[in-house]
């Protein structure tokens, strides 16, 4: 079109930008990758767990090993605030739910198909090396000091114990969850093959979760935060 | 005999009584079982840690899944003081080799026939899930904030990963090496059966040392310390 000067775009839109319009591809990319290792049929419990070190290091293990949800029960005496050294904030891609006992958490993970082990050394529980992890299941861990307490013990479907041979009688609960989550991401890896099990519309869901929560950690790295 | 009131055998011996006569049958029952789950063919090899609760963690989850030996390198930075909260004294059932730098550490494995694995994110390293532990494996972990160093990837006959896919790119040491160390015990156990693998020798020298070290202990429980 001749004469008239320039003719510009308006520079208002009519709806905001996608989130997949502002990320580079290579971001993209990274959240596809992620989202297809994702797994919602494998979660940990962490019932009134008080240490902030464990708390943080178990949430790194899921973050890095595929878990998606985590479930919190609230220790009365002490607040849930992972050390965010040892997050180095992860804990914003996980979907982290909290209740106020474990009556409540056993509840919402029955009415999700799960079935529920509880990690503590008792006599007859089932050697880590032994499950199956085919079907929904959610590990829990015990306090620090009490493990976990006699009603847990009775409302779960079985528990289960890493095999130790030494003289030591337990371990670090950071690193018997890394021992299980490990264990049970492996299973699955050996019999179904690499990659997470993520319905089309909840890999959707995610990933669309993922873009926002993207570009707001890219803004914040702009403004300098 | 008749007269002359009763007789005593004299107080002294001739020789100081063995461990195993005043240790309880109990005591002894532990340390055979201890002893019969010990492996000396698999080891950890700490590099220049720095954090006194990941070198504590470590030897923590070797000495609970019955790994005797642990090779350390030392930072010249900090004195290797692994934290005595998270250890619970499990140290001193331990054999802990120091050494002044890799090279010497690597020379001493490479002496008694190990591979030498180095725990790394690189391309091409292979899967912790896909890796053989039937001959003498030695698994390295490097400094928290730096890794292993290139000199160190350069000695190693190989390189492993624990296979991640979230946005975390790395494990906490304490994680990682319980990832590691678990499955190694655990390809052991699907393909060899439960129990270590000392040689008769090993496993007498061993018990001989423990029945020791368990005398001390009572010693000290005795003298309040």
């Amino acid at each position: 079109m001749a004469g008239g000067g320039p003719k510009y775009e308006p520079l208002e839109r009519t709806t905001p930008p996608e989130p997949s319009e502002i990320l580079v591809e290579e971001r993209l990319r990274r959240i596809e990758q992620v989202v297809g290792g994702r797994t919602r049929t494998l979660t940990v419990v962490l019932d009134q767990l008080e240490d902030a070190f464990n708390m943080a290091a178990v949430l790194r293990t899921c973050e890095a090993m595929g878990v998606q949800d985590v479930h919190v029960v609230r220790n009365p005496e002490v607040t849930f605030q992972p050390n965010s050294t040892v997050t180095q904030g992860c804990d914003k891609w996980l979907d982290i739910h909290r209740y106020e006992t474990f009556g409540e958490c056993r509840a919402a993970l029955k009415a999700g198909g799960f079935s529920i082990w509880v990690s503590a050394i008792r006599e007859g529980a089932t050697s880590l090396f032994e499950m199956s992890f085919d079907g929904k299941v959610a590990l829990v861990f015990g306090n620090e000091r009490h493990g976990v307490s006699p009603e847990v013990l009775a409302q779960a479907d079985g528990v289960f114990w890493i095999p130790m041979r030494g003289f030591t009688q337990s371990l670090n609960i950071s690193v018997a969850a890394a021992a299980a989550i490990t264990r049970a991401v492996s299973w699955r890896l050996e019999r179904r093959g690499p990659g997470g099990d993520l319905a089309p519309d909840e890999a959707r869901e995610l990933t669309r979760k993922f873009q926002v929560l993207s570009v707001k950690q890219r803004k914040k790295l702009y403004r300098g935060e």
